[in-house]
């Protein structure tokens, strides 16, 4: 039911021809209310693309009443004539819904650089706005995949009150090719600014914990709309944990599916002096090519690992570091430990545990392996 | 001719068995002298090797009279087992020419993570002690490749004296899988102190602008021996100059031999506030896989370049930057400028120039593309 399973939403998936292959391409997602807030969280990249300029105008109001998403064209790059083709679509949808251009968030994701053909998605936003039903997020979550090979939806049902939403893409501050965009939605009573710092906490732990490729997207979106149908008015920690309970719901799945990935690999830096520390050494194992490769190859080579976190300003000492890969113990004190041969790498999922030893802090970045699928879907995307 | 081109110097490289594929694998350079200057830049690495440990020593006296090397092992992340295998491997080397182990430089490349075979190493180093010749600097440059396809040499005449060198791997800053090791030769009367300049003058602007993939070595290693045995003593300019010219020439040849890559790429960054704004940005596109791919796949796919640079914080306004790829002017003004159709990038030379419009600075970083090759050597090293 991905973001309509909350009550007051409608939601639809058409194929506009934006995509060659005739899959759906255009979603859009209404907020019936009573209530309209919303929150939202962009890439810092400083070349946002033209729906990421366009809805954070819209988000400064702290109020959503609809969302159109794109597959099929990012809209990025795309100078003052792009950003015109957001607002235009923007205000088609308003037009069809009877609201106004400032209440319609849009999302996009595609090639960066290209103008996006503004007749289909105009005629595509009309066919979907003839569609809303509120059972359509299934509709809407296919219609924004790009390289996905599944949809991505989640339901998170609390007491009297829903979290739903749905995902494309893989990774936050690091996604893979074609932007993270995600829309979660809710029925219970909340305000803008309560959902803005639990959107916050939410993506902190779980999209930005993912770094697939270490390639920060222009388009990347992350958005929650609160139609407060419920009637519930939880408390602002309950707001928090359902929608990190959906966040991290949507990352691993996005993790499961990235482009061309054959591991789910967990890297978990402990005994880090702080929380930053243990993110920095986890990060810098999640983008080392070299370890990435080798786990592609079935390779426990734990030398990488060091070499990787010996890179970075963390605090540790580096004859104190045990590096421990799906349960073996292959380095200790930074030298020889447990024989690497005894290390199964031949599943999917993959678990390195580094031990810092400079205190009690730790946390887990989630990344893939480096493999030929990789590089083939990635080199051959645009042509 | 190598490190012997200089007068001054014997070289030799034989095989003791450390590869199993019986190739060349232990390298001996002797300063006959009559001086023993010598000065070196290692990695930054916080993992560094055993040799590495060894060597800074050896360094910190401004002398070196010998320089033992080895392929098949890195002897990194070793304990003081491995630090104790150095040294035994620096007294061997002193004992069979008569000197000091603290007149003894050691570099070693190979896998990380396992100790080296002493037995062969010394065997090695007494056969390569026993074949030390004035022409022995082409078998040298050929006892220490890895991954290499080819050796790297560089002969630089000057007036009266002149610069040798030997290198294998990829890149300083970030050099790729199996380490970069250096060893350059000068016949020139130069004091340690002018030498230590010279080389990280020449370093900094060869070596540290290679970043072929990202990864930084835990046995990087540059070494310049000056024997005086010319009689000439050049001024510090005249020796930064062709120290710089070595370096260059040995960098563009490691370059060109990047494992599995199928592009040379040359990333300009003009028009920038400082040069470290310039280097910033270019590491960010050297580094970006998603480039890399679409370069490997001949895809002029310019969006990826502004969304690397847009990562940084280097000083621009994201609507003035301009993007031109082999000759192509496909980016203006951070939006869509000429056809993409019209860059050709069927050859192995791609240039990127990037100008940002923010100042008279510039710099170029040279990488490599990210191709099904890299992904299958890196994935089958050690296996």
């Amino acid at each position: 039911m991905s973001t309509t399973a909350p009550r007051g939403f409608r939601a639809a998936g058409v194929a506009a021809g934006l995509k060659s292959s005739g899959a759906p391409d255009v979603a859009l997602v209404v907020n019936d209310g009573p209530g309209d807030a919303a929150a939202a969280v962009f890439t810092t990249n400083r070349f946002p693309a033209a729906p990421v300029q366009w809805s954070r105008q819209v988000l400064s109001t702290g109020r959503v009443r609809a969302v159109v998403l794109n597959s099929g064209g990012a809209n990025a790059c795309t100078g003052p004539e792009g950003f015109g083709d957001t607002h235009a679509t923007a205000e088609h949808v308003a037009q069809e819904l009877g609201i106004g251009a400032i209440d319609v968030a849009v999302a996009s994701t595609g090639l960066i650089g290209v103008r996006l053909p503004m007749g289909e998605l105009t005629a595509g936003v009309t066919a979907a706005a003839g569609e809303l039903r509120a059972d359509g997020g299934d509709d809407a979550a296919r219609a924004i995949m790009t390289t996905d090979s599944v949809p991505k939806t989640t339901v998170q049902a609390r007491d009297g009150w829903t979290v739903g939403g749905m995902a494309k893409g893989a990774g936050m501050l690091a996604p893979s090719l074609a932007t993270m965009l995600v829309v979660l939605t809710t029925d219970a009573v909340v305000d803008a600014g309560t959902l803005q710092t639990a959107l916050r906490a939410a993506t902190a732990v779980s999209f930005e914990r993912v770094d697939s490729d270490g390639c920060l997207s222009t388009n990347d979106t992350v958005l929650v709309l609160a139609s407060g149908a419920s009637g519930v008015t939880p408390g602002a920690e309950e707001v928090t944990e359902a929608l990190t309970a959906a966040a991290t719901d949507l990352a691993m799945q996005l993790l499961a599916d990235a482009e061309g990935s054959t591991k789910d690999i967990a890297i978990t830096v402990r005994g880090a002096a702080t929380v930053e520390d243990a993110l920095t050494a986890g990060r810098a194992c999640a983008r080392n090519n070299l370890l990435k490769t080798a786990l592609f190859g079935n390779d426990p080579n734990w030398g990488r690992v060091l070499a990787a976190i010996g890179t970075t300003d963390a605090t540790f000492e580096p004859d104190r570091v045990d590096v421990t890969i799906n349960g073996v113990t292959v380095c200790r004190g930074g030298a020889i430990g447990d024989p690497r041969e005894g290390v199964d790498l031949t599943g999917r999922a993959i678990t390195i545990d580094v031990d810092l030893r400079a205190g009690g802090e730790q946390a887990t970045i989630w990344t893939n392996d480096l493999s030929l699928a990789y590089v083939h879907e990635n080199s051959a995307y645009s042509t």
